[in-house]
């Protein structure tokens, strides 16, 4: 976040203010040696972004199969040294995925997804006033977006209470720290709920199914897509929660009344 | 836009009710035989995405440089044959940039923003009621969006009306059908404004000088890497434009009161 000096109208007349602005910054990801993706980020909790980043695109499962990473902040770089040494190609990881069926779901369309998301045991269940408390809590923890209206807010909570809640000018990035803590400090998922202020995207929905969450609260619409991806890996989908209302898209039956 | 039987929590009692839902969709483009990305959209005009797309990339700069566009709707690919046959390879295309200087300014990192990005000329001026006039027609002409929650818009604009209008799941992909749309029809982009619903990250205004368009109206929040950009590249970046307001971040001398 940054103050910047800008000029406002107010309905009335033009005039010189100052205002928070959210910071965008670039960051280029080598893995073993070879450029792999540069991510345009919030700059916080790189270590986590980077380790949920890898760990999203099927890179790494564990977050003991990365052998080092150094981290360049002032220059935007970052260097990851993978236990697996074959090539790094991130043209792979966006390669189309054709079949008629992986046993999943026949929604998929990158291949990397194919292997790395998970079908949700059901089990645990959450008040649906709870959705709406925990909405409103991850809501207000963010000061940044409340000053700059430009982050998305994602969260991993219990039933009734914020775990981790992290910011981002990018929705995914948002989630991926999310990924990279829970990698990084074993955080066990079971019972979890993942809180997110942007729109359920199927690439959101599966990097809830990824992370390894079967309930997704977002304050957003979903997609047809993303719909179609939670009802076959098993995840509950909320949406539009907003003050005392919701809609549940799939797996109703973990939302209690 | 489909229609979803969804369960909807009004603050009382669970109960079912139909809804209609955004379309997610992939389309893979593949460029002079090659694969070259998956785009995940909304599918309508795919033509003006396409050669939005490709001209974004760097890989076309005119309509006629594309010799055959195929698309096959159903299966979700796209085939296209450039004039250049040299090699597609969207690798290069998100390879960071790593300069000094490039005479358009420092901010650029990624190498094809470098040869695509244009500096707009300054001439003409847009009066501040129109800008909150223009933010209010394109918002009331997308009934999709209305009913869905979940699209984002965007609107090419002479200084007092909608020119052409485009929605799209993915904010990028609204702006590619604009580009395309220009393209397509040599439309005359002098004095045209720039309407969208979406955050200004550097990638929107990126896309917006690589349109060729010196004025950008948002209803959301800048990053400090897209006012960085707006500065270098001589565009009109407004935010926040909401009710009788609004915050102009770079350029403020084409607004008029």
């Amino acid at each position: 976040m940054e103050q910047r000096t800008i000029i406002r109208y107010d309905g009335e007349s033009l005039s010189e203010t100052d205002d928070q602005i959210a910071t965008e910054y670039a960051m280029t990801i080598y893995v073993n040696g070879e450029e792999f993706a540069t991510m345009v980020c919030t700059p916080s909790h790189l270590e986590e972004l980077i380790i949920g980043f890898l760990a999203s695109e099927g890179m790494i499962r564990r977050v003991d199969e990365i052998e080092s990473l150094e981290i360049n902040e002032d220059r935007g770089f970052a260097y990851a040294e993978l236990v697996n040494k074959s090539p790094a190609g991130r043209e792979f990881h966006s390669k189309r995925f054709i079949g008629s069926c992986c046993g999943k779901s026949r929604q998929f369309y990158f291949q990397n997804d194919v292997k790395t998301a998970k079908t949700i045991p059901k089990k645990s269940t959450i008040p649906v006033r709870n959705c709406l408390s925990l909405m409103k809590k991850m809501q207000e923890s963010s000061t940044d977006f409340q000053k700059t209206g430009g982050l998305h807010n994602a969260a991993l909570c219990t039933t009734d209470d914020i775990v981790i809640a992290h910011s981002d000018i990018g929705r995914h990035n948002a989630l991926d720290k999310i990924y990279g803590h829970c990698l990084k400090n074993r955080i066990p998922l079971k019972g979890k709920v993942i809180v997110f202020s942007g729109r359920i995207s199927s690439e959101v929905l599966l990097k809830v199914s990824k992370i390894g969450v079967g309930i997704v609260l977002s304050k957003s619409a979903p997609t047809t897509l993303a719909i179609e991806l939670a009802h076959d890996l098993g995840i509950t989908a909320c949406g539009f929660i907003r003050g005392n209302s919701l809609n549940i898209y799939s797996h109703a039956d973990r939302i209690t009344e």
